[in-house]
């Protein structure tokens, strides 16, 4: 998806929210365990119901290959029906991946040709050419991790000299590789504080935002620091949207969660346009 | 496995060497194009032909997602062909995962209990709670990236203050790790003269090395820098070996290749009982 119809779908929904289908069999409605693929089945009507008040959709790779190839197959079932129904919402597979070139070749098939997402997450631990791979291709998206919403984070990702923070010298060193411009960045809503600072090195970039809801980080103070002309946030909400109800009403319950969200960025969208 | 068995097996055989399965369609040899799962194919007279020279088997998730679930199923056929027919091979998928702490379970989970691999290797940009789910299991080895083999390791990893660099950081700080026992490292061959730093830093932890072969690594440089009294290393092979014959002659000369590394092993294994 070229970056700026995205910009247009969060403009024309006044939405940043990206819906995180992290869709757990054990998390579901129990009445739909009856189904056939009963995670596609609450993916599907997930989406169906929400897909006016958000403008991204982001799939957790760890809870299909939970279920092995069967999980595989649940997954190529949610991208295709969200690619032929909605091709408007920016997919994300957060997948995490990483490896040496001519495996992360391998990895940028896998997510970008025969899934057919619009961007992956990646690590960076690994350098440029672990993640070069994903930016080659044209209107593909690669969503490098920067600093990320867990306490695991302050281990690595803080890591400083006199000039730098590890997290910071990720971001900064990225700017440099080729083709930058299809990168984005994973920032936790959680270390909000830090947003600026990135910001600051990246004020074109994309940031992809977790943590808001459940983590419980700041959709307020994420904006006031992150925001750009073009928005420039998509900001991720999983299990408080998509587990917010359990019964026969559980599509209302996620919509009302999700809605809430989407009305407060419709507030902070309008204060832009002042 | 219990570390012992594979220390015995190492022992029994006479030799630490990994065969990496990076098998890719464009490349197996083309009369194998014929059959229902020719990668399966593949991988099962690869393995057939080597079990007995070799001690680990590592597959490369990257290669399999290519083709999306049908290659989740290969990639299910391979490890399941390993686990009932040489349950002694010490497997490994190398996926290079990690995520926030209730991802991570779910990836452990995948690799470990749906998958029944042996090991699986893991990225450390997240930190602590993004290993530990791994950690948990008891018999299950989580091998985390230290140094890795390829170019860009140098653009992070040895990202260093005055009292430390990334990667020793790292591995340093991974053994506080609740069940650091069960964590192994991948250091890559290609960076040998720095295996003895990690060695100082795990005297008992057994190290992944990739890069020996068509990366351009030094066995000997590896063992010599890096052997401990229970041998505490596996090399890895993939290109090398399973590329180097496409005729009808494949398996023979891939054999060869791996014998070559087997007999330098012994050799090496041999002047540690002096």
């Amino acid at each position: 998806m070229d970056i700026n119809d995205l910009v247009k779908e969060i403009k024309r929904k006044k939405s940043f929210l990206c819906l995180g289908l992290d869709s757990d069999i054990s998390k579901i409605p129990s009445f739909l365990l009856d189904d056939p693929d009963p995670v596609f089945s609450f993916n599907k009507q997930m989406i169906d119901s929400l897909n006016e008040i958000i403008t991204a959709v982001k799939i957790n790779t760890a809870f299909y290959e939970e279920n092995g190839s069967k999980g595989w197959i649940t997954l190529e079932k949610t991208i295709n029906y969200i690619n032929s129904k909605y091709p408007k919402l920016f997919t994300i597979a957060d997948a995490k991946r990483g490896d040496i070139g001519n495996t992360s070749n391998k990895y940028a098939k896998a997510f970008f040709e025969t899934l057919s997402f619009d961007s992956i997450t990646v690590s960076p631990y690994m350098g440029n050419d672990s993640v070069e791979p994903f930016l080659k291709y044209k209107n593909k998206h690669t969503i490098l991790l920067g600093l990320t919403s867990n306490s695991g984070s302050r281990d690595f990702q803080f890591f400083s000299n006199n000039s730098s923070t590890l997290f910071k010298e990720v971001i900064k060193s990225s700017k440099q590789w080729k083709g930058s411009d299809n990168l984005m960045y994973v920032v936790g809503a959680t270390k909000s504080d830090h947003i600026n600072e990135i910001r600051a090195i990246v004020p074109n970039s994309f940031l992809l935002v977790p943590g808001v809801g459940f983590q419980g980080g700041s959709l307020k103070k994420t904006f006031e620091n992150g925001a750009n002309k073009k928005i420039g946030l998509l900001v991720n909400s999983s299990r408080s949207i998509i587990y917010a109800g359990k019964g026969s009403d559980f599509l209302e319950k996620s919509y009302a969660v999700a809605k809430s969200y989407q009305i407060e960025m419709e507030d902070l969208i309008n204060t832009l346009d002042h």
